[in-house]
């Protein structure tokens, strides 16, 4: 199952040297979600060969600017590329006033229904799930109500040893059966367990999305043993105590967060205009974490 | 006196081909005035080299958001870069709401003070004057309220023929009394008829900004003899039936209108998303109108 995240942008508050306000695109099996939406978001798109399309699933992690202004025109521009299917938003309460103030002044009636689904910053809940994936949210502290996203993919089907099926002549139409992890009894009463015809699937993989917080231990819970953590890094250490007045996390931080909560991979994003290189920012993070790279617009990242 | 206009966008409805939304900055005299900007418009002026922190005048032509979708996130960067000095909002009266909303969400306290001036989209008027320009909104027929802008120099003062006045011995002290073309009694009673002394300056010139619109005579005579034309060419003429739909302009129509409102060079931009290429929309409208020339990103127009 595909499971993976493309950076559309990395900067943190202002677009600077080629890099965009924060935004990624998560492909889990195929569905795509788009997390967080910055100014040019839809010309990120457009640059990297990828479908607004096929995004299905839009979710803000809170309403500074720099998560969400690219929203609007890219909503616009469904609709004006003729889109019909319905889009599901997760985002704090107030947005949906700000996207229907802007469709009213535009005299814009969508052609697709929005389905907004609103977030409660304040207690980690289950906001949606399918059979591909789980997504909860993570309770971030920020300077205004944010949240974090868990993706979580759904147990896995066994996979079938097929040479030992066909060895005992069982009818394919029974395969799914045993995919599902239940033990078989054909009409005429022959019975296959299911651990002698199967094997255990990979580990469902996870991903963490942790957009603008401070480092809080309140949060670390919510993504222990994460396969993959994003966290945002927005300072060099030596910037601590900027960062403790912004609500953000430098880069060492964010190592140490990875390790505290034993993630495989870490990503760091949302970097400072004033980090024209971002060298100095790994480096950092590689001193206490070792498996971590840089968000880079453009990029994919398997989960 | 610089009187130019620089492209920052020239797509119209979304962005395609590299190109982005609307949105031209206006040099008179070294100020600056941003008319009209798209998502996108802050990367554009950072890519062009272009400083907004220059920007005291923002105008909207209205507000279909590939004419201001761009303009929260510009002014969230002003405030982050460190924006003190107040910045003026030529607009329809909802762009108030809309985007005090969006500050009142992301928490939000600009540093410097927003001056709104709303605009009456149903009679033309002067919206703006100081001693480089005065600025007028052209009522526009459109699918909502819409103004474009007429740009007019303030007439120049008089050239002095230094080689006279210094062969008449005038102390430099009185040069500006003469540059106003008034004529000049010294305190011993000598007098220096104006017209002896200076000659008359460059005619004032004027751009004309015709954003979205139907070709519609009763704007014409507010854009009659303009220097320099922008008028929007969204499709080809044989696409005029969804012109007219859609209350959009064809590039024939375009020039047309330079012809009959005796322009001296005309601007076509606001190109449809349907057209990869460009010299069609060029050639079709030079078959009707010489002086013509297309919107390009970055390029930057004498007037």
């Amino acid at each position: 199952m595909t499971f993976e995240v493309t950076i559309l942008g990395s900067s943190s508050a202002t677009p600077v040297y080629n890099r965009n306000p924060t935004a990624q695109l998560l492909n889990c099996n195929e569905k795509f979600y788009l997390i967080d939406c910055g100014e040019g978001t839809q010309q990120q798109l457009i640059k990297f060969g990828l479908k607004a399309s096929k995004i299905d699933f839009v979710l803000i992690s809170h309403l500074h600017g720099d998560h969400y202004f690219g929203l609007i025109g890219l909503l616009s521009s469904m609709h004006l590329n003729g889109r019909i299917k319905p889009l599901h938003i997760f985002a704090p309460l107030a947005l949906q006033e700000i996207l229907e103030l802007q469709f009213k002044h535009s005299d814009t009636h969508l052609r697709y229904e929005l389905i907004y689904h609103v977030i409660n910053a304040t207690q980690s809940a289950v906001i949606f799930q399918n059979s591909d994936v789980i997504i909860e949210t993570i309770i971030l502290n920020h300077r205004i109500p944010c949240t974090g996203f868990k993706f979580t993919e759904k147990k896995r089907l066994r996979k079938l040893v097929v040479e030992k099926l066909e060895a005992a002549n069982v009818p394919l139409e029974y395969y799914p059966i045993l995919k599902r992890g239940v033990d078989l009894t054909l009409p005429n009463g022959d019975v296959y367990l299911n651990v002698d015809y199967t094997i255990d699937s990979a580990a469902p993989k996870s991903y963490a999305y942790c957009s603008d917080t401070l480092m809080d231990a309140r949060y670390f819970d919510s993504i222990m043993d994460c396969d993959t953590l994003y966290h945002e890094a927005t300072f060099l250490h030596e910037m601590l105590d900027r960062a403790n007045e912004t609500h953000h996390t430098t880069a060492l931080q964010a190592a140490e967060i990875a390790n505290l909560v034993k993630v495989k991979k870490l990503i760091l994003g949302h970097f400072s205009s004033r980090y024209k290189t971002l060298g100095p920012i790994l480096e950092e993070a590689k001193t206490v974490f070792k498996n971590v790279e840089l968000a880079i617009e453009g990029h994919t990242y398997q989960i």
